[in-house]
């Protein structure tokens, strides 16, 4: 019953999602960069462009949910054709929140001052945003390309974000205890910290949300997470 | 074309997948009093259970996903319907993060010792994780009785989670000001606030995803968001 030309259509539909999440993707991965740099160099411009973007981005996820929607109801796929549609949505609501906590590290600038300037925090920082931004875009790139297979490696990279957050973070404690006039900024940075390694979780999910979408199967568990509790153990 | 016994089984099924929705809000509900509970007390016993908890409440949420992909697939629902099922996904997904922020706050009662039993700590915790409690219930029973009219007011009393979040991340300010040795401990509690803060932030995102549910129609702008930020920059 299916002609070839219903067939296509569906095609052409998923591609014209595929092409907003790409987008997103790209805006959410240029926005972590941008909040980490207006931080370090305590840039209000910046901020003022990074929140504004994040409007963009809630609208275009609008526009990935209404298109999905829209593609359910007109050609009413099934079985891995719906798991495609479906798998967009929640890539789409990741990319969103990934939005949020680029925004949320902006909001925190002034708050912070230039305590984020210091040369040792600045490096962490700067650097996680770098590994962050490229797991977003990697994800993205694979997931647009269907490369199932290389998925899984990037989501283990996740790893290398909670090593550098628990850099950070132990930098940031050590920096309150020498100057406790410095414990409110620190604690506005540690969550700038927080958000960027949860913003490493994101991309986990959106890997682990691709491969299903591509191969109808689960990526094998996860290795277990580490992050700043085990050291909290240790009492440092 | 449709009979009266096709519509009546897409209800049905719908009413399955809200029975499901009910019941990881109750779990998840329960998860965030006892893991909060768990952090006053240091109940390591507590903090286990909540541990195991959460991976039902995953299991929970594939359930929705799977019976909501099959409610699709199976009835090809249009408008209303379609947005309903559509809409039971994103609220399954806002639930489970809900259920991971309360094993979150389990997972740093060792961490944090006895520092959250401090009196007033305790009180300002316990509080938060009332009102978290309470907001979550309370959005899932409206949902479930489809009572649109009363989820936008439910939906602004997430300014009572703010105000007590700001009062427990100032006072553990306080505390790490006046005893450096505990900043370690009041670090952890300060993302353990955060986390009872943005199980708020969730609640918002359930109660407007069940109004447009309900009604086709988007909730009208939030307030604009009170918390921490604010009160960086007074310099406290």
């Amino acid at each position: 019953m299916m002609g070839e030309h219903t067939v296509k259509s569906f095609d052409e539909d998923l591609e014209a999602v595929d092409k907003l999440i790409r987008d997103m993707g790209w805006l959410a991965a240029d926005m972590v960069e941008r909040a980490t740099k207006a931080m370090v160099n305590t840039d209000l411009d910046a901020v003022n462009r990074v929140i504004k973007d994040d409007l963009d981005l809630d609208e275009m996820q609008r526009a990935v949910d209404d298109s999905a929607v829209t593609l359910i109801a007109k050609r009413q796929p099934m079985a891995q054709d719906l798991r495609a549609v479906v798998g967009a949505i929640r890539m789409a609501s990741d990319l969103e929140r990934i939005g949020d906590l680029a925004k949320n590290i902006s909001k925190r600038v002034r708050a912070v001052g230039d305590v984020a300037a210091s040369r040792d925090l600045a490096h962490g920082l700067q650097h996680m945003a770098q590994l962050a931004r490229d797991q977003v875009n990697g994800v993205i790139d694979l997931y647009i390309a269907r490369k199932a297979d290389q998925l899984e490696a990037l989501r283990d990279r996740d790893e290398e974000i909670d090593v550098a957050y628990t850099a950070v973070f132990r930098e940031l404690l050590t920096y309150m205890m020498e100057d406790p006039r410095k414990i409110t900024s620190c604690t506005h940075l540690l969550f700038c910290a927080k958000n960027l390694e949860r913003i490493g979780d994101h991309v986990t999910n959106i890997a682990e949300n691709a491969y299903y979408m591509i191969t109808g199967h689960q990526l094998s568990a996860k290795r277990p997470k580490r992050d700043e509790f085990a050291r909290g153990d240790n009492g440092n």
